[in-house]
């Protein structure tokens, strides 16, 4: 086996690890690391719950758990061990003080307080360094943690939209019927979507017509996302069911400081963020999630709040899942302004399709 | 490998050799032959243009040919043999006459004129007969033949309902424009589905707005499916343009006799098939479409012929080509009156979902 087959077999590896990595670690990336020396693994890693041990100091202990010398060994990691000082040190000064050798990493940091940084340390400390070396084996490590790129690239979280629809692309019947249009299978698929997501987000209308507990159920999870509220006129009732547990944050545009107060007695955080017409400014929301560390945003609202979140161009992947059935008439599944040319449309690319019971998953990334 | 194992082989050959019959065995079914005589391919067949040989016919003169003795073999066939006198002699017959010892059928014939007389018929020769012995295969043997096993179980054609939309069910805009929602191959591929069907059914709402050729261009055949136009009122241009080319036959509710005198001094043939209340009568029109040998009939029409089709309980499938777009307004799918519970909706059931350049391609079965 060539260098090459060998290194990427071992990033393969290091990325099988970091599938591992609960969505316990969030804010954090999720990171594998796999030492090697003399063609023998020594020790593996993934990122434990935040607050705890990266990959690579996980993996270092590993070795040593298992009587290992890590000095002269190969660090695969599936991204740039990190340089800067957050609620652990940095895992490019451990693997520096672990003298390895060598380390390849599968894609650099794009967090301003790493990229390059991690890299530079190491190669001061003359360890060779490789990073972002195979575009297949990138392209896997940032999947992988697309809200921490999304957050560390342009300031906000990855937004995911989800859908139930017929396959005609109707989300409701007429009367406001929606449930259940999709099956068990692909309902209980959404819970581990939402797990996996740091914040769930709905508008008002969705809260008056559905009352939804906007937790995460039927997935064995150790923390519950944020769920937010988009209500521009603070009209959320404060016996809303969403209130029975986990954090809520209520988001208007009008402060009805009355009402916020009830809200606040209830533990339920209130921003006002008006933007100039009066609505609640989406943009500027999104970066405020940014700042919280909210990685992946996971929506499930209706027509307006998608086609708003859509049309400020904050909507990055539709999860859609379509039911063989057709219901004719009622929601539909955006509200966009009446297009007069179909290359007006909305475009997406398709990322995957995966059969659920007698439904369908559509992935879809808006382009 | 035992005998199972060999039959099985042997059967998928034959249904191998079946994808190779043509359209244009239509009417006649698409079945493979193979003989084996002593653990030998002795000779292949499949069905041959229509009023060619059928499968067992050219696998016989193919051992013949090869200078094969046809006497002890066995022929592996994906439809039980034909034993009545059509364009050309029974198959049950020809395989007697070669003293063949035994006959392994993937699945009997729904032919009322054939179903259980060609097994018969060689039963009765002392020749061992097998049939429907393996549900997979009696499956795939009836999937390749869909529109045939549909005529002769329900006398009406197999009947493909084809759309393409956006991903939120969108066929058109608001203002008409649906040229061109999906990309070039989602549009090949409809060629494909336009030239395996014995006819192409639109309605007039189609042929006014966009004046459709409805001929099968891009993919070779020799023949051009049989055009159908519903047109209740006989409204269609005598210079529409699918007259160009091509039979075309135009189904109406009212009798305008100048229009008519019009249309057939054109070579177009006028069918006045009023139901009671006046519309066009669909059940009794697809059973003339089943007595003319119709066996797969491709639809391309608007919500409102497509919904009729479909409440009339005439829909088989749906060849659903989705692009990823979000289009927000304009026509939907099907017209189907407003439903007031989910479980009122039209229940498909997903058959295959397949990429077609940026689109993809969903085929659903009506059940």
């Amino acid at each position: 086996m060539s260098d090459t087959q060998t290194d990427r077999r071992y990033l393969q590896s290091a990325l099988a690890l970091a599938q591992r990595a609960t969505i316990e670690t969030s804010p954090n990336p999720r990171v594998g690391c796999v030492l090697v020396k003399a063609g023998q693994v020594i020790g593996e890693g993934w990122t434990q719950p935040v607050g705890q041990a990266h990959a690579e100091v996980q993996a270092l202990h590993d070795a040593a758990a298992r009587g290992h010398d890590t000095e002269g060994a190969t660090a695969y990691v599936t991204l740039e061990p990190c340089s800067h000082y957050g609620r652990t040190p940095p895992c490019a000064n451990a693997l520096v003080q672990a003298r390895v050798a060598r380390v390849v990493a599968a894609i650099g940091d794009a967090n301003p307080q790493v990229a390059g940084n991690g890299i530079r340390i190491l190669q001061e400390a003359g360890i060779q360094t490789e990073c972002d070396l195979y575009p297949d084996i990138a392209q896997a490590a940032r999947e992988m943690n697309l809200g921490f790129f999304q957050r560390m690239e342009s300031g906000r979280p990855w937004v995911r939209i989800k859908i139930a629809a017929s396959l005609d692309g109707k989300t409701a019947l007429p009367n406001g019927q929606s449930q259940w249009i999709t099956g068990l299978e692909a309902r209980r698929d959404g819970h581990h979507w939402r797990a996996r997501a740091d914040a769930i987000l709905t508008g008002i209308g969705t809260v008056l017509a559905d009352d939804p507990q906007l937790n995460v159920r039927d997935v064995e999870t150790p923390r519950q996302p944020l769920k937010i509220v988009l209500d521009s006129q603070l009209q959320i009732p404060v016996n809303a069911r969403l209130f029975d547990s986990g954090r809520s944050l209520i988001v208007c545009a009008v402060d009805h400081q009355e009402k916020r107060k009830l809200l606040e007695a209830k533990g339920v955080e209130v921003l006002c963020m008006p933007d100039i017409s009066g609505q609640i400014d989406l943009q500027k929301l999104l970066q405020e999630l940014g700042r919280r560390q909210i990685n992946e945003m996971h929506v499930e609202a209706g027509a307006t709040l998608d086609g708003a979140l859509l049309r400020a161009g904050l909507a990055d992947e539709l999860l859609l899942y379509l039911a063989p059935r057709l219901l004719g008439m009622g929601a539909g599944l955006v509200s966009i302004p009446e297009l007069t040319h179909v290359d007006q449309a909305t475009q997406l690319v398709f990322h995957s399709v995966t059969p659920l019971g007698a439904d369908m998953r559509i992935l879809a990334r808006f382009i």
